[in-house]
């Protein structure tokens, strides 16, 4: 066990006595914002809704370095995208029309159909699924700008039927991405607001003269966004509070340690607080990983950042048999879960909680994150506990359907009325007593 | 116009040049918690989780009256909830359980089910759908204890196969309600804790010794409740935020006036910031159901309730004809949407934003309400435009299942590859390129 401060990645073993106090102390992350935090987003998102435009132009120039007069200068046209989408190298092009293509067609089987069935009394019941109408897709600029993000945010709602889909992006220092105002163009977004931050997010939930209010928010962002966007819930719909990203791989040791020290890396070098957690019962195999990891992490041109991750929130943990790694997939909750096993199809039945879950030594999660088609905006933090990828689901909203017959109405009223007046609503039970037919 | 202070309820024409004016102002309704509020849920919250236990019974002893000093004294098991069920009146008794066995049936058909799809290189892509493990349900006590919430918030979980359903519910000066027990225990709801307010809310997010956490808080409450709710966001699921009840009918001026009359009190009889809208191109009709309210709202028992709702946020709006009726429906997304009119159906199509569409003239919302099937629990306050009835889905969540063919696997490489390295993620592509097949 190399339980020193100077090892690449912790070692755990679960027969270990203190192994649920030290797995514990791993998981644990908590993205709370202080107070501080707090009080600035209130009076940004405040001074966006008395003040719109003006408000959101005076924080931009200040917070991204920029000095507009108006808000024409934080908008890109539909035209303006293509041409960042033109004028891309092909096989980049390429690259991007085919993930999008993939994802749009797993997507497609997400959609849910209304429905309805009609009682024996001629009483029909049932539900309608309706796209929103407007989605709003934040996007983070300057280092950590991702056009696969705006696809997989993008497109469900494209597919949802969302009529308008409006995107923001901060600019720091003026500084245009055209990988993302492509992506922007072949995920079907409408229109781009060059914004970030908590005044991005109160533009969107409130609307300005510019922007139009959307009714869902989604899309990662900094503590400042998160925080904005707890505080409009309500206002508009919004998808999830991210954590960082994090990955759980189970081997059974016949996955190539090569393979595996980079699937941990691809993990480790989103930045210092991503998590990267190798599980097997062949203790010479994970000997064998933590020989690649150290051989390999060198050549990595993040290496900065993935060493202080897998310092930071990586383990490489022994457990005793298969059984056990399943306990501790849930026990986790992973948002990828990746299993280099022999027969993964026979791991499903078990697995409770994991937003992703990536089959087989082929399946990296790179590809996942990529072009398989699933998204890859996931339950972080064990909220895969009840919480799912992002979806066509969360671009439509379903309304119930009650369309009684006379008869229906009549026996229903019998309910409704000795109910209605056990808990004292007496004009409730009125109501469904008009209803009741005289014989 | 009867925009004299002294009417009983608003009387609005679309066709004035104020109108949209007047129609904001009667939606607009915040139910933003002040920052004293939150400094006490904050503090509440903090010490539930810091001392378990000993913070909830402080807590309950000072906001309920009540002096217990352990846990099991808030703590009602299985048999309780028996015992309160098989000693209610025979009718009682029957119309809960006719109506969990409607709301059971409706539900069902909510059941997502988990899909692949194959692809012709032997990739499989597909979504497994899966219950939450435990959920935690809240149900408000003292004057506005429904047995009907417990039934519609239980249920649905119940239907998901959520394995333990934990219930809340506060007993100011130790008042216990049998009708919620015995929906309780209709609803199989597995475990009770006679608690409230932010410390029940904290005792189920974070668990103390004696309540598990859970994985999901559903159900309505007061401010605190909700403020609490909005705080605990992230660590488990919540459901939403609900603001007052709402309703909007629309009559064609064919239904009874006094049914409508009466369905406009149902609602307003909640509470004094309930809100009903009567909507008719048929301006004498309107005047006939006006004429049914003064005549009527004098023989209800909660007569000041509903005066008081009616005059703060009750309307009567004609309109020019049933295409600006179904504007007015998109515009103000209700909760609760009658259709009083003869061919309900053909509207459908054409309503994009509703909680629940209570279809024709016998459907009184009162039906739906405690027993027609459909779900109580409705988004409020125009957030029909993206949220949906509480239902099924909600106690359940998604994984994406991937498993790549070496095929598969070695074409997405080429892929991922050029995307990753697009972003600057070099393990990533990497990682991928591991998978890519060497000709």
């Amino acid at each position: 066990m190399n339980d020193n401060a100077t090892a690449t990645i912790a070692r755990l073993n679960t027969a270990e006595a203190d192994f649920t106090a030290r797995l514990d102390s791993l998981l644990d992350w908590e993205g709370v914002s202080d107070s501080a935090v707090q009080a600035r987003v209130d009076d940004i998102l405040a001074s966006v809704k008395r003040e719109g435009d003006a408000a959101v132009i005076e924080t931009t120039n200040r917070f991204d370095r920029v000095s507009v007069t108006s808000m024409d200068e934080l908008r890109l046209t539909a035209e303006q995208l293509r041409h960042a989408f033109e004028q891309l190298p092909t096989a980049q092009r390429d690259a991007l029309a085919s993930a999008a293509e993939r994802i749009r067609r797993y997507h497609e089987h997400q959609k849910p159909g209304s429905w309805q069935y009609e009682e024996a009394d001629g009483t029909v019941l049932g539900q309608q699924v309706s796209p929103i109408d407007r989605a709003g897709i934040y996007v983070p600029g300057g280092k950590a700008a991702y056009p696969s993000s705006v696809l997989m945010n993008a497109i469900p709602a494209h597919v949802a039927g969302v009529q308008e889909i409006i995107m923001v992006v901060p600019t720091p220092d003026g500084v245009l991405n055209d990988l993302v105002l492509a992506a922007a163009h072949v995920a079907g977004v409408d229109q781009v607001f060059t914004i970030g931050g908590a005044q991005a997010i109160g533009a969107l939930a409130y609307g300005t003269e510019s922007v139009p209010r959307v009714d869902k928010i989604v899309g990662p962002g900094n503590i400042y966004v998160a925080t904005a966007k707890r505080a409009v819930f309500g206002q508009v719909g919004i998808d999830m509070i991210a954590g960082p990203s994090e990955i759980m791989v189970v081997s059974d040791g016949l996955t190539d340690p090569d393979w595996l020290a980079m699937d941990l890396f691809s993990q480790a070098e989103h930045d210092e607080d991503a998590q990267s957690i190798l599980v097997s019962w062949d203790a010479d195999h994970l000997a064998q990983v933590e020989a690649a990891i150290e051989r390999l992490l060198p050549t990595l041109e993040r290496a900065d950042i993935v060493r202080e991750s897998l310092r930071r929130r990586g383990a490489l943990i022994q457990c005793r048999d298969a059984a056990e790694a399943i306990t501790l997939i849930n026990r986790v909750a992973p948002e990828h879960l990746e299993l280099s096993v022999e027969t993964p199809d026979a791991w499903l039945a078990d697995i409770r909680h994991a937003g992703a879950i990536f089959m087989g030594r082929y399946t990296a999660e790179a590809l996942g994150d990529y072009c398989a088609g699933p998204n890859h905006v996931l339950p972080t933090s064990g909220t895969a506990r009840f919480s799912s990828p992002l979806g066509v689901y969360d671009f439509q909203k379903r309304s119930s359907l009650i369309h009684c017959s006379a008869e229906g109405a009549s026996m229903l009223g019998e309910v409704a009325s000795v109910l209605a007046r056990g808990e004292s609503l007496t004009a409730h039970a009125r109501s469904a007593e008009y209803r009741i037919r005289r014989s």
